[in-house]
């Protein structure tokens, strides 16, 4: 993708005239559209809009910032304007399993996913190795239940510091406390053994297996202040029979897991999902 | 499949000589096994085994179960013995929708299916010309709360009187009494339109829905005295996004539904499936 | 659906402006835009646009179209405009094998496939008695290697009697002549039963078991003057393994055969499809 | 798997009796089969018989073997016994497309494959570093068309120095020698980038995007002197539409390739492929 395209993304209450705003403005700039995508909640009378183009020569970001807005403003917008070189920011936070971790850092390292990773965050020292030979910091901040909260303080002072505008929590297997959860609703993506809403909570594996169902799969979801509740992104999924004990769960689910997270980590930076009350439009390639 | 086929299958507790028991008998038998699985359940310490063999010119049943039931004794098994050529009957209890019952009708019709289903049952009267067409007694029984004892009680006569092997709800959209659930507990195949154990009960497309899923799908399990808790014996599943609205996840339900209780039906009457508990062992092909 | 919906399509050669030159229109003219979908194809420099719209009360369709066609000419665009409502009649051709027929004329009778099936044609009798079931005319078409011009002139002449606009070969076992195929080419799907490339021509399920592969497939596409080549419109796929023989093969192709094919005539007559070369873009929902 | 477990595979003309063969001496031994798998295939009269076993206490394996050889002469039964503990040794070969290796590693690394992995060749020094964080042996042989044959002795030399049982292409993009594919049958896995027969040679995304395919897979099979041709393990498969170029292909076939490699590197470690002319027995898990 040579420089100068754009992504600009919208969200309004459903009116007549939504499309129009974004495509007519692109048009008038003569902006190039290369991909569009519109979705018109009937439901929740709110509607989506994304648009990636290709900028004319004298593109001006300020000016169409600017233009765009009065637009926006017009038709109660929340909207947002990323050039697709830009590589926004994410911290990843693991414990021990690094599945998901490992495939996160491979499709960074070969460019499959257009991120940064100014930091990787652990309960456990475990993972060190694996962020140093990626050229990762590693943060390894141990976690019990008196430490929590200073713990979690530092936790939010690296998000800070790195000035990160996603975390990935990648198989991180600590309860987040509430006042953290509030602070990353919308913009921590978390993923959950499990096709929810089905087998919340611990060992969802085991969970599966005990109610014997043929199938088993994984959600990637933003967190939200309900543990396992958040809008859900992706999910992903295989068959399985009788002659899967739990541990054979757990080891199909890893390659379930990754793919999933992957999956939803790329859309996220893509700008591709949009909030939509307690679900999510995803506008998928 | 020519003549002289059979299927044997048997489950016990967990023991040296289980297979052999089966196998051993079978060879000195001279008779061919063409099919085998078994599975030895390290958790609930439980032995599944089904064979499918081609009995020897000589063949003598009598005799064969006899001999058979001595070795079944020392091992504790529970065992079934039945000709190939051998169609169970079903009976097929059915409301207004009827995707479940057209497909079970077509692959009967063509064969794929190997069963004789000797009626239909109904609350009401819309799919009578459907099963005139092929040719199937159509038993229209209305029902209503005050009713209910005496519309399951016909409905117990019908399964009696023609002698049924296997119910079959193919989206029968009546709570059955728990004396009717206890009655045919084990041998009545439900379709679920739900990834049990996600949206249990009422309407679960529009729970899938509400809650934003990825994915749909639907169960066919044994029906229990817990309403959507039997024992699973196949799964569908297929991708969906926020574009679908609930009614658009019933169409689409529709093709999961009707191959997934297909496919379960065949499994049971091809005498693949066995209770372990809450769960299923399922030979499949 | 309600009245007053409509579906606008067009494909042109790409260039700045041509979302706009639909959107732009539709939104002056205040008709909302339900759904809508484009692609941009940067390989082929085609441009294709679907547009779903509730037209505003004092919809002139006449209007409508003579002030769209200036804005056609302008971007050299093929265009299309037709009501929600409109239902396009269908011929269905078949030999002997009905599970695709079968599956249409379900979802023709429940309302998921939005058509008229004026006309089935067949070159055996076995199937008139389903077509009359459902209120359907038969025509039982007999042909041998002499009589095939003869037939296929009265098959084109039922053809444009009911002035159908698609022809759907539904399991239909004869090769039609070039004449034929020409005179059909983008106007009618045909159900091949291996995932093309792979295994063209007769009896791929055998080919597929020869070769033992671990998947099968079905392809729906447009016919074209080339056996087996035209373009793809949809594709479904299962896994198999060294226990499926050819006839099983068979057994479990049936359900591929028929959602792929239903599928793509749905995606048809919503005005989804779309030509591109030897390629299709299908706006799926 | 704790210790004095064993796998023992064997095949052979069908006859009566093969079953019990393997069942009968096991019991006899008073071995506790814990997993059994057996296929007769009456389409090349081939039998396949898979037993992994829980040895009795004082297990003698020179005696078993001794003890099964007269069985298996009897039965002209190819076999093969060998500890579930036992890990066999692989070479990997790859050239720069690193996603196969990266997740053979990984999983080789967490224990997923049970395996050595005593050499990593490739005829490019880019992956030497990931090799070298694995602490494996990375061999780089530079290959043109004057140094092949040279290069292929090396190739050859190493694989029996660390006297490999299996070798992996990893997308090891040098088209073997006729030579070198007849040394490795049957003893080395490629992945291709295709569902194979569809799209064999070089740029499998590229073909199957100008065919305008809606599906696209990886085929993990035996080499043999015929390219793109020897029997088939695995297939893997995703979904795609019109808006993927040959780049999105690639980047989508890349989570396919390395799940099918590694199933079927799995499933051969496992001894649980068998060939079967040119097709293959897969006794899945």
């Amino acid at each position: 993708m040579d420089n100068n395209h754009w992504i600009l993304t919208a969200q309004c209450p459903s009116r007549l005239g939504t499309i129009d705003a974004v495509t007519g403005l692109l048009y008038n700039n003569q902006h190039y559209i290369t991909e569009l995508h519109s979705f018109d909640d009937s439901h929740s009378n709110q509607f989506f809009i994304r648009a990636q183009f290709r900028a004319n020569a004298s593109f001006d970001e300020v000016a169409f910032r600017q233009e765009f807005s009065v637009k926006a403003e017009q038709f109660d917008m929340q909207w947002q304007l990323r050039a697709t070189a830009d590589k926004p920011k994410i911290v990843i936070m693991v414990s021990k399993f690094d599945h998901c971790l490992n495939d996160l850092l491979y499709k960074h390292r070969i460019g499959q996913l257009s991120i940064e990773i100014p930091a990787i965050i652990s309960n456990h020292p475990d993972l060190e190795s694996l962020a140093q030979w990626h050229g990762i910091p590693y943060y390894h901040l141990p976690v019990s239940a008196e430490t929590k909260p200073a713990q979690e303080a530092k936790v939010m002072q690296i998000i800070k510091d790195v000035d990160a505008e996603l975390v990935v929590l990648a198989r991180y297997m600590q309860v987040l406390s509430p006042q953290l959860c509030q602070h990353l609703e919308g913009w921590a993506i978390n993923i959950h053994h499990s096709l929810l809403p089905g087998f919340k909570g611990a060992k969802p594996y085991h969970q599966a297996y005990e109610k014997g169902v043929k199938t088993v799969g994984a959600t990637a979801h933003y967190i939200n202040d309900d543990l396992d509740e958040g809008p859900i992104i992706a999910q992903g999924i295989d068959s399985v029979d009788h002659a899967y004990y739990p541990e054979d769960l757990v080891a199909k689910g890893r390659d379930i897991e990754r793919v999933t997270l992957s999956r939803a980590v790329r859309y996220h930076v893509e700008q591709r999902v949009f909030l939509n009350g307690q679900r999510t439009v995803v506008f998928a390639d």
